[in-house]
């Protein structure tokens, strides 16, 4: 080589090594990923038509279906971040001019919201004050003025806390004409949820919460009636990487030989399948109650110091993530850095609507434990007692 | 729990162990990825917004700046793969309207026209064969002809094996007011690009091919006049996952306190962070020298074994994966096939154009070595013999 050509030389942080410290993550997610579920990400890569990965794709397939407890075919995950799968959804279900009824009580209403418009749809809006939950009369209303192709409702609010309950919605939005659209990326796996008792026409999750898996990929499912609006699409959907068609087909959904259609992110399907295979282990059920447990048990110890839980029904409160009132007199920014500067301990602030007002503990997969119930209560009375002897 | 409600019981697949075997990957990608790569996937989860995941973020940046050879501030890392890179940029730079010229000699191409038509461009192909290149007075031609805003070009064809060369195609772009994008999955790191001379204004690749990491993140970066181009956009583009100006924020590309947009995959960022600090210690020049020397070197030895390169002349051979001609009275499956049963080799077939025509050896970051470049040679010879025995 004689003169270099280079203009920008190599930079020198990355000349130094990579540093990630220990943490307990028990904020609104991502949440620690067990060792073996590390691991199994760690592996070393197959190709993405390789017979082995095409065996791990079915068995996520059948993991999503016992998670969602579906039998649709059309049953997946997305190549990328819950908030991907929100976007495939709204995109393969919404053409331009389509009517959608968005249920907005926290941020990921209003994200629909956003998403939606960008994809041309009419789109209104069912507002709720944050920390409450819609009730079926609302939502009657709602379909009647407003005759929408497909209703978005959050099942795990995770900017709130609330759990909202799903019982009648299905057949409600069908009786109107109606297809029901599902986010429970905070809520799968910490409650129940039935998608095809509870008629359920599109679901879809994330990996990084319950499923203790890292962030990176996202089950999703779809009815046979969601699978017919589609076909019946005048236009394609404005992306190929998350068109459901060629998803279909290369997750083997469809019954034709499969095609290539993308690289996919291989360890994260490992890893996906694993968090698949504990879930699986433990049983539904078992993580439902655990998650149920543990959050019952947060509640007690964060009235016993004091404070007062942001949603006051105890039916609707989502046992993955605890949503509080930042009590009087603190900051909630030195509170959180307080935890993680004295136990290493990540908590959240409030998001979107419920920015300032709450502080988020998140218990969920691994971490849902009564030692970490344990832990975090003794850290926020040690955040409590130090910060306010702090301002006297 | 009493009567168990759950309709779909745990799937059995899913209780059985994860079984990855070790194989070289000589294909178009993914590549494997050396252990401490892996390692850097494997280690704990931090939260997104974490000081020590922003700092990870601002190094990725910075390596892919020297990467891309460029200083432009609007770089950073897509959460998804390569395939949602090129996603990224066409419908971050196009708008419902937008005349694009598509250069199109292989698949990549042809997967740009796909996009910009669901985006509603007004779209024009530039045809050449499959394993020929486009000359400047061709481009030239294209762009008097269609006045386009932006023209597609792809740098390294995977699926041909073509090294496209860039030399005044930006300069010649801006002389006809259009923006120049390119594709440079298959090459970045292994055949040299310099965005900021050559006057790219879009340029994105993937992390699985030279940059040694698992699929699942996608460098990309944005010219000063691109951004102008997407600041004076009419409507926003139709997705908020991979919209530029959220992310540029979430990057720290934009002067502004950064504020949460999605959960970007934090393991995946860890990967293509000492991706990138691998590439920086070797030097993008000895990167690049690696990747002609071995590619010379199995070029001289498919000849040696009596087999046709795919394209003719050496200075347009892609580094990172050359093809060569299915020989005479093989199948390609049963080639391919032998390598994997016999060898535990990944080499692959066509794909799109090039099917059934070529097969395509890849030799990508810590895969190029002229210790693979033998194993490779041996296991064809020892395939050619096999199987032309077993036909007479």
């Amino acid at each position: 080589m004689t003169t270099s050509l280079l203009r920008v030389p190599p930079p020198q942080g990355l000349l130094r090594p990579l540093a990630v410290p220990e943490r307990l993550l028990l904020g609104p997610g991502p949440s620690n990923v067990p060792p073996r579920i590390l691991a199994a990400g760690g592996r070393q890569l197959l190709g993405h038509m390789h017979p082995e990965v095409l065996q791990v794709m079915d068995e996520i397939k059948v993991g999503i279906q016992y998670a969602f407890q579906t039998q649709n075919q059309l049953t997946l995950a997305i190549s990328g971040t819950g908030h991907c799968a929100m976007e495939a959804a709204l995109l393969n279900l919404l053409e331009h001019g389509d009517t959608v009824l968005v249920a907005v009580n926290g941020i990921w209403g209003q994200r629909a919201v956003d998403i939606a418009r960008r994809l041309g749809a009419d789109v209104h809006e069912l507002l709720k004050p944050p920390g409450e939950y819609f009730a079926p009369w609302d939502i009657e209303e709602g379909l009647a003025r407003h005759k929408p192709s497909v209703l978005f409702i959050t099942h795990g609010e995770s900017s709130t806390g609330v759990l909202q309950p799903l019982e009648g919605l299905g057949e409600l939005c069908h009786r109107h004409g109606c297809l029901l659209l599902v986010d429970a990326v905070a809520s799968l796996g910490g409650a129940p949820i039935f998608m095809d008792q509870q008629e359920i026409d599109v679901l879809y999750s994330g990996s990084q919460k319950v499923l203790n898996a890292p962030p990176g990929s996202a089950p999703i499912s779809f009815s046979e009636r969601a699978r017919e609006k589609m076909l019946r699409r005048k236009t394609k959907p404005p992306s190929f990487y998350l068109d459901m068609g060629w998803l279909a087909n290369y997750w083997g959904c469809d019954g034709e030989p499969r095609r290539y259609h993308h690289t996919a992110p291989i360890n994260s399907f490992f890893s996906l399948r694993e968090g698949l295979a504990v879930l699986s282990e433990l049983g539904l059920e078992s993580s439902w109650e655990r998650h149920r447990a543990n959050c019952t048990l947060l509640c007690q110890g964060l009235r016993d110091l004091g404070l007062e839980l942001f949603v006051k029904e105890e039916k609707v409160r989502l046992p993955t993530i605890t949503t509080v009132r930042v009590p009087e007199g603190y900051n909630w920014k030195e509170i959180t850095a307080f935890l993680m500067d004295n136990h290493a301990i990540e908590i959240a602030g409030g998001l979107g609507p419920s920015a300032g007002k709450v502080l988020r503990i998140g218990l969920m997969g691994c971490n849902s434990t009564s030692g970490n119930v344990e832990r975090v209560l003794r850290a926020l009375r040690d955040a409590l007692s130090h910060l306010r002897r702090s301002r006297l």
